[in-house]
């Protein structure tokens, strides 16, 4: 599209104004949304002003905006994760009746796990994940499951930047995340204890495609005292049927 | 923002861009895309590659393009269709483990009802609603009951327009139609009974706000030879547990 004076295009503006927005930051006034977004007020104001009138932001009676519930349907009536998702859903929904603990879907996206889907059950326990979150690749045990099984150069990629520790637990050197990728390659699933929460642990089954790649993982968060055997063996069936599901002409 | 020389803005031609995306047709060359969208050769190559460039499209390695996952990811953290359905599920949830019919939530958007979720149970019957898609409001059971507790003025605009009929048993003249939401607002939800297609009835309940009006529609579609009671007592139920959790902070 058209360049700025600045140099950055129409569209980089756009991807700029929405990422001012996040799970708890859901209204702006287009003055803040500028400022974040490091557009000057009368750009900001004219950006806002577009997308309001083209439905893809919403104002309410304060003037503020959040992200347009036209948007949304865009976005999602033909998209990648609706179709994993609505692929993946009655499985995730057996695992969750049964295990009776958080239950979730991601891809990898950007060298990160990113989360299309979480059911969590009413009596289930802590829980960062967030649906359209994401985690780091080598803390989470979804992010394990998909790295474990990704092309390799993504691998080299992300074991070459420097790894965050969110816990002592975190495995947070090349060396150590190596080592619990060999795991999860020999085990066929991730178990990550207190990796992203101390109080956690969380598990994952890859969902695959016929040349061994991951796709996505499906992951369940269990407290950190709970042992692993059942939610995994749940996993693994529900991995193996999502897989059927997704090799089906949509 | 700047507007092209044909006088349609840039906010105008992504919006007319991802309008040529739908649950069918999720794969398009730039060329399809220009076709479709109105827009000349240059202009759609142009776009789409400034939008694969910002990641809101993905392309393929036959170059053609689908809606992006990370378009899906900055439509969805902050808006309200995740909102409203993170409060709905564990309801609908409950729902649909006791009806075993497809259960479903929609708001009004645009005049129509618009779809935010669908849970199906494997072994339920026809059923032509999606995701992020939409139905009209005076055929749907979940438009009927959001028509019914709207604002008068939506009502009027909606009843002033030509009424699509479905099928022999749509109300699709304006006298029908009231008659139909007086009856909704008596009973407190909505029947329709082959309105959209001939094999099922629909049933949609309301959650309402405090002053009345519909935020939203819990639904169930039924074979046509089913009684409507067991699920409409359930989704009865339903509704009033997600008005109290959408009335809590967010």
């Amino acid at each position: 599209m058209a360049n700025s004076p600045s140099g950055d295009s129409m569209t980089d503006r756009l991807v700029r104004v929405l990422e001012t927005f996040t799970p708890t930051r859901t209204m702006q006034t287009a003055a803040e949304i500028g400022r974040r977004a490091g557009l000057p007020p009368s750009t900001a104001h004219r950006v806002v002003g577009d997308l309001v009138a083209a439905g893809l932001l919403d104002r309410d009676d304060e003037g503020r905006v959040r992200v347009g519930v036209r948007l949304w349907e865009l976005a999602t009536r033909s998209s990648l994760p609706l179709r994993v998702r609505q692929a993946a859903l009655p499985a995730m929904e057996r695992v969750q009746a049964r295990v009776r603990e958080h239950t979730q879907l991601a891809i990898l996206e950007q060298d990160e796990a990113l989360f299309l889907e979480r059911l969590s059950h009413p009596q289930a326990g802590a829980n960062i994940t967030r649906i359209a979150g994401r985690l780091p690749l080598h803390a989470s045990s979804s992010g394990l499951a998909l790295l474990a099984f990704a092309a390799p150069e993504v691998q080299e990629r992300v074991l070459a930047r420097p790894l965050s520790r969110l816990t002592p637990a975190t495995p947070a050197d090349a060396a150590a995340v190596r080592r619990k990728l060999a795991e999860v390659r020999r085990l066929g699933h991730a178990i990550a204890p207190g990796f992203i929460e101390e109080v956690s642990t969380g598990v994952a089954v890859p969902v695959r495609d016929r040349g061994g790649r991951a796709l996505a993982a499906l992951s369940v968060v269990l407290p950190r005292e709970a042992a692993p055997g059942p939610a995994l063996e749940e996993l693994h069936r529900a991995a193996r049927e999502v897989e059927r599901a997704l090799s089906e002409p949509s």
